[in-house]
C-alpha cells in the first residue's frame, strides 16, 4: 500500500504504540484519584503538558487536552457565543460551522484562521492585530512540520491534535493564553482546573507525549522541509509534465505551502473517481478533506480559493508522511497518468 | 496491588489491548475517507455500533460515538439549553453542572438521573413518565452490571462509557432515540450522521467492541452478580462487624445496589487519610468520586444522602471488578481495621 493520505491522519508511530502499551499496565488508573496509581497517571499527562507547551512557546497551565482538534475549536468559538466571529471560507468545517451557531455581535471580536490550510497546504498570513479582539489558530496541520511560537504568532488560542503526528486518534490540545475568556465545552468535574470535565485520557496522553517527543528529538520538522518537500516536490513536477490538463491547487514554493501536500486538479476527471481507481491499486489519497468526505458538495476549501466548481470536484490531495519513499511517488505515477486518462476519455465519450 | 477502585476506572482486559495493537495496524486509517483503508475502519466502527445497540435493545443508528461519558452527558443537557431540566444532587457533575449552565424554564422538560449511583451503587427509581417531558439516564455504571433495555426503561437518552468495562478511557456512547430532540456538541464534519464532529476514534472503538463482546459472551453481569457481590458483600459484614465507628452508606440488599460498589464510613477518620494509608499498603480505593478528587469539599452525593458533613468525609468507596479475588478482601481487613483504629486516636488525642 502507498499510503498517501498523512493529512487525513497518520499511522500510530512504533514507540507510541509500545509507549501506550506499556502505559495500560502501569497508568491506567484515574489520574484525578488521590492513590498511587492515580499520581503516576497523572505524572504522565503533566510531563505530556510540559513538552507540548515548550514545542510551543507555551507555559504549561496554558495547555488543555482535549478529544481532539473539532473539540478544541469549538471550545474556543463557543467562549465567544453572541460576539462577533470572524473567520475564513478555507476554515475546517468545526470553525466555520461553530461560528455559524455562536456568531453574533458583541464585542471584544474573535478571528479565527488557520497558519495553514489542511486541503491545500497552503500557509496563510495570519490576520492583523487589531484592539477588542482575540485570535485563534487551528494548527492541527502545522504541528511537527514547520517550528510553531504561539507568542511569536500573537495568539491567544491555538489547536493540536496528536493522530497528526504519530499519536493517537481522540486526543488533542488547546492552548488558552493566560487570561484570555475561556469558557469550557465539556462542562463536569475539576479536571484540567475545571476547564474541561471528563476522565482523563491518561493511556493517549501518554501516546501524544511519545509522539512528541519523537518530533522533537528528530527535529521532524526539518525531515518534512528535505525529504517529505522531495517526495512532494516530484510528484508536483511529474504531475504536470506527465499528466496533460493538470493543474495544482498547492503553490510548491518553499515557504508558501506545508511541505507535505499536494492538492491538483484533473480536468475532466472526477475526484472521487480517480481516488477509487487509485485505491484499487493500493494508493490511498484523498478527495478534500476526509471530515466532509460522503459529501457531494464539491471541496468548501477549493471552492473559496478557485471559485471553479470543476477544479474543485476535480482535485486530489496527496499528502505525505516521513515513511514515504520516492518508490511511492514512482509507484503512484505509473497508475495516476492511465487512471486520469481513462476518465477523462470516459468523459469525453459522454459529452 | 488490590485494586478496589474499578467504578473509578477499570483496567483494560487483555482481549480490548490486543484487539486495539492490531487495529493500530489494520484500521488506523480516517473511517471517514472513501478509500478502502477508510472503509475497514468504518465497519469496525458500525460493529461496535450494532452490538451496543443490541446489548441496550436500541437500533444502531440511535447510538453515537462520543469521547466518554461527560460528553454524552453535556450533550444531552445542552439539547435542552433554556429549557426546564430535573436531576437530583445525586447526579455526576457533568449533569448537574450542565444543568446549572444550561436550564431555563421552556418546555418540553428534560429528566435527567441514574439508573445507579456511581459513589454508593444504590439503584434508585427512574422518575414517572409525564406528558411534555424527555428521559435522560446515566448508565456509566450500569453497563455490563445489570442488563438495560433503554426502550423498558423508557429513556430518550441514555449515556455510556468504554473505560468502566475494562476498554479503553476517551470514548463512550449516547443513545439518542429516534426522533428525540438533539443539538451537536461538538459541531463539524458530517460524521455520525452530522451528530458528532471529529475524526472518527476507530482504535479506542475497536477496544470499546472487544469489552462490550467480552461482557456479552461472558454474560459478565451473572459474574458481577454471583463472584463479584460475594466479594462486596463479606467487606460489608467484615467491616461491620470488625471496625468499630463504621457504618454502611451501600444497601446490600439484593436489588438495591450494583453488587460491586461498597460505600462504608468510619467515625472519626477522615476518608483521604484512610485512603493515603491503604494506598501505602498497596490497597486502592476512592473517597467520592474520581472526577472531584482535589476538592476539599465531602462528596455531594453523601452530603445529598445522608445530610452529614461527618457521615460524608469519613467515607471511602470501596469498588470491585471481575478480577478480584476473596484474597483482596482478606488483605483489606487485614489492614483496614488498624488504619481506621489509628486515625480515630488521632481525632480523639485532637480532640
Amino acid at each position: 500500500m502507498v499510503y498517501l493520505d498523512y493529512a487525513a491522519t497518520t499511522p500510530i508511530l512504533p514507540e507510541v504504540s509500545k509507549a501506550m502499551r506499556k502505559a495500560e499496565t502501569l497508568f491506567f488508573a484515574n489520574a484525578s484519584a488521590l492513590h498511587t496509581p492515580g499520581h503516576l497517571s497523572r505524572n504522565e499527562i503533566e510531563e505530556c503538558r510540559a513538552i507540548l507547551a515548550e514545542m510551543i512557546g507555551a507555559d504549561p497551565d496554558e495547555i488543555i487536552f482535549t478529544s481532539g482538534a473539532s473539540e478544541s475549536n469549538n471550545t474556543v468559538v463557543r467562549t465567544f457565543e453572541g460576539h462577533k466571529i470572524i473567520t475564513s471560507p478555507l476554515e475546517h468545517h468545526s470553525v466555520i460551522e461553530a461560528a455559524k451557531v455562536y456568531g453574533g455581535d458583541k464585542t471584544p471580536t474573535l478571528y479565527s484562521f488557520m497558519l495553514a490550510n489542511n486541503e491545500t497546504g497552503e500557509i496563510l498570513e495570519l490576520p492583523k492585530k487589531k484592539p477588542n479582539s482575540f485570535y485563534h489558530s487551528d494548527l492541527t496541520q502545522v504541528l511537527g512540520k514547520i517550528p510553531i511560537d504561539v507568542k511569536k504568532l500573537g495568539l491567544d488560542y491555538a489547536t493540536f491534535s496528536a493522530h497528526k503526528i504519530g499519536g493517537p486518534i481522540g486526543v488533542g490540545a488547546l492552548y488558552v493564553k493566560k487570561d484570555a475568556p475561556f469558557k469550557p465545552l465539556i462542562i463536569g468535574g475539576l479536571q484540567e482546573n475545571k476547564r474541561r470535565g471528563g476522565t482523563y485520557n491518561t493511556v493517549s496522553i501518554v501516546g501524544f507525549k511519545e509522539a512528541l517527543k519523537y518530533a522533537r528529538d528528530n527535529c521532524i520538522w526539518e525531515k518534512y522541509d528535505t525529504d517529505v518537500r522531495k517526495l512532494r516536490d516530484a510528484l508536483a513536477k511529474r504531475i504536470l509534465k506527465e499528466i496533460p490538463g493538470s493543474s495544482l491547487n498547492t503553490d510548491i514554493t518553499p515557504g508558501a505551502s506545508l511541505p507535505n501536500i499536494l492538492n491538483a486538479s484533473f480536468k475532466a476527471a472526477e475526484g472521487e473517481s480517480i481516488q477509487l481507481y487509485l485505491d484499487a491499486e493500493g494508493i490511498i489519497v484523498s478527495t478534500g478533506s476526509a471530515c466532509a468526505a460522503g459529501d457531494i458538495k464539491p471541496s468548501h476549501v477549493l471552492m473559496a480559493k478557485t471559485g471553479d466548481a470543476e477544479v474543485a470536484h476535480s482535485s486530489i490531495r496527496f499528502s505525505f508522511g516521513p515513511e514515504n519513499t520516492m518508490a511511492d511517488v514512482e509507484k503512484t505515477m505509473t497508475v495516476l497518468p492511465g487512471v486520469i486518462d481513462r476518465l477523462q476519455k470516459i468523459s469525453t465519450i459522454g459529452q
